[in-house]
């Protein structure tokens, strides 16, 4: 009988995967006119996988499994998330599931129109609409206390508005703070990052870093796309993205090797669970912070580029060879408010993600509507970064998520931040050479460390139970604190 | 009611789209480690595609809609030919899709590590396999004299093993009169062909070249393969592939011209019938006419060289300044037997095929079985081109249509080169200054031609009605030996 649940289960990842595979080859090869025929495409294998995965038969062998008690653990869980699953599944049709994928893909297509146009006129409309459907499905799901919870299921299990205001209500002082006393102290020059890097060179790079840390080319692949991401047809399969600013270095850099920390993640869970919720990442707060620890903990930290400057000099020696590791180290991390959250500094970084979580908030709550984003946007940059937003682009058209549908992700991304540094905190108290090896271009330490605790866990744990086994805690804001004070105080010490 | 079936069709169209996505990837993106589980994933699509396309609800709106008698033409037409694929379908048990596709994607990763090993046996077993399932689908199938009758039919509808043998028992005479004149002829110097040409250059002129075809790149796109091939997701996103050889400059060219011509096809069928058989081509036989039409009566032509040799000396002026129209025109055409069918002439291409069409007939009717594959071929080249086959990678290993489950297809590259010729001839009678206008560089009278009495059709008249109506009489072998002649004649004459 698990049997025949497991191949059930599979053909219904067949089809979600090959849904993936469109939308990849949607953000990285189609040809322009191909776009309409796509969409319906998508749509249609979204649609057959909702059929799938909410066929009454299915149910019933779900409930069945579900009462044996000869299961082994892993298959026990595999059931009960499954079941879990299908009944959140239940709650939305068929024919919704169609109408919102249809929504998704005219409204992502607006969102590119609006920003070649650099209006966020054309999106207002579309965007609308797919947050009429986000409320419904709200309704439809169920919550308790906030339709946004409802949302934020999705991402995080059993997160809520509460919890998320909670958080961010502890961590935001403690941030002004320090963002205060950097305020104070001299700015930091990184005009280096800013010079012409040419593309070719920075694609190579970019390929070596993933190498480095431990992308395997044989069973992944990056590419080029506008917006950077990470996804996968199995973890036999898993594809990144990036893109290349040839004016600033930092752009391809740390999208490179943040996306590179999502795929190490994809790569490292279990493939015998194919199909199966073991196979499947814990929640998105999680997948951020392998993509965070990587991008920042590692990425941005003195070790990484003792040893990775070099490599780097081969490719631009003009432009580097007069840098010291320390003047570079200093550089990359200079903090200073700025317009596009995927650039931001780890301290401002939160404000982006909080301003975006208060508008869906409002958003779905009903309190503002979306011809209200701009202003809204525009007046909380100012407020919380001090800064003027000029146009559309560098403000509320940035991020892809909406677009896509994503509301009740963006909280995840600080979360994600918090959880990087508690677990970077973990893995150092167990490896005391830690930050020597990685000077020495030594990852293991890392790559170990994040197998056994995070990769191949798969689902099997919440966000929080994962976060206790692996730290001893649950999600406390004072790693991350204690992280950036550090941090911050050895970059701005004269 | 029509517009039930039309949905119908358009989400079954969707899927096996989708599922021609996952194959594009497949043979150029997909990561090593990924292909086992990219295997289950199309399986599952072709399996689902199958389950829709043999629902009896679907049967039954077939059989109502073509009781009615206030349909259009072309809505009548699409009824039948969907009627016709259904009854076609239910003979196939969505169990037996599914093996097959699981049986197609060993046997084509065999071939492909048979290739790397350079040997038939890797390939044998798998084959053997296939072959056996190849038989049962033509027992499922049904047909009348001959079982290899039922697998052609799939490429070119009525298509026999009679008529097959009648056309090449017409051919073969007078192929062998003009091979055999040409081999008393002085050899043609093509060495040029064989210098070094930079990969990238290749790739610039192939893509200049597909441009000047007409290929619509806001439509398609182009890629590398190991074997060039063409795929569609629709009318507005067609897909081409191509190989480059730094050391055979025509490796490249004329199969991009090749697969070049089979995509002008799939741009050019209507798009507003999406998902139905009106969207769809003839069948492979006109498909390869309209690939060999650009890549030999076009793409192998003086005309087209007289216009298109400059721009090639651009990219390899050390290369090629120093010969002359005449001799380039010359040595891309010079006959002679040789091992490989997609680099054969247009002579000898069709020795090429008739020993692939014999293998197949003697695999299917059980005269030989795979073991004798090698033997067979080696003896057979010997014997029509009098030449030694020095290993199984340039003999039998060659093609990747076996390893696809392709069992019926070969014979159509010798009709679609027929076909060519006398589609040409027909254009150059309507269009009296048809080479004069190619050599300028206007393409136009091909392109409308072939729009006109070819693309837009899709599916409705068989190949032979097609023919017909387009030039006035069925396939006659009289075009390609006078365009034959008349070339090699003018080739071969001092």
């Amino acid at each position: 009988m698990y049997a025949d649940y497991k191949t059930k289960m599979q053909k219904i990842a067949d089809v979600k995967y090959a849904s993936a595979v469109l939308q990849w080859d949607q953000e990285t090869y189609l040809p322009p006119k191909g776009n309409d025929f796509r969409g319906q495409q998508i749509a249609t294998l979204s649609e057959i996988a909702h059929q799938q995965f909410t066929d009454e038969k299915l149910g019933g062998l779900l409930l069945d499994l579900n009462a044996k008690d000869d299961l082994s653990a892993a298959e026990k869980r595999n059931v009960q998330l499954s079941l879990e699953d299908y009944i959140r599944n239940k709650r939305l049709s068929s024919d919704f599931v169609r109408k919102m994928s249809e929504a998704v893909n005219k409204s992502y297509h607006a969102w590119a129109q609006a920003r070649t146009e650099n209006s966020f006129a054309t999106f207002q409309q579309p965007l609308h609409h797919l947050i009429q459907l986000k409320k419904q499905e709200a309704e439809m799901l169920g919550f308790e206390q906030h339709p946004y919870n409802a949302l934020m299921n999705d991402y995080d299990k059993g997160l809520t508005v509460t919890t998320v205001d909670t958080i961010f209500n502890d961590l935001k002082p403690q941030l002004l703070v320090l963002l205060d006393d950097i305020k104070n102290k001299t700015a930091i020059d990184n005009s280096f990052l800013h010079q012409h890097f040419d593309k070719d060179n920075q694609w190579k790079f970019g390929m070596e870093i993933l190498k480095r840390m431990g992308f395997d080319f044989e069973a992944g692949r990056q590419d080029l796309s506008i917006h950077p991401f990470t996804t996968n047809f199995s973890s036999m399969d898993v594809r990144v993205t990036t893109r290349i600013d040839e004016n600033d270095f930092g752009n391809m850099t740390w999208s490179c090797i943040h996306e590179g920390g999502h795929a190490l993640y994809e790569q490292g869970l279990p493939a015998e669970q194919y199909g199966l919720p073991l196979s499947e990442y814990c929640s998105l707060s999680i997948h951020e912070s392998q993509s965070r620890i990587w991008e920042n903990c590692i990425g941005r930290g003195l070790p990484f580029w003792q040893h990775n400057l070099k490599l780097l000099r081969t490719f631009f020696p003009v432009q580097l060879n007069n840098i010291t590791t320390e003047q570079f180290y200093k550089g990359i991390n200079s903090v200073a408010p700025s317009l596009i959250r995927t650039e931001a500094d780890e301290i401002t970084y939160h404000f982006h993600v909080m301003i975006r979580y208060e508008i869906e908030k409002l958003l779905i709550e009903g309190t503002i509507d979306t011809i209200d984003i701009p202003a809204y946007w525009n007046e909380h940059y100012q407020k919380y970064l001090g800064i003027t937003v000029p146009d559309d682009k560098r403000g509320c058209l940035q991020d892809i998520h909406w677009s896509h549908g994503s509301f009740g992700y963006f909280a995840t991304y600080s979360l994600g931040s918090m959880y990087a540094a508690q677990l970077y905190a973990a893995i150092e108290r167990e490896n005391t050479s830690l930050e020597k090896d990685i000077a020495d271009g030594n990852n293991k330490g890392v790559q170990e460390w994040l197998k056994t605790n995070i990769y191949q866990q798969g689902r099997y744990f919440s966000s929080e139970d994962l976060c206790k086994k692996a730290t001893g805690e649950t999600l406390q804001s004072k790693y991350f604190i204690r992280y950036a004070t550090k941090k911050y105080n050895h970059i701005y010490s004269q």
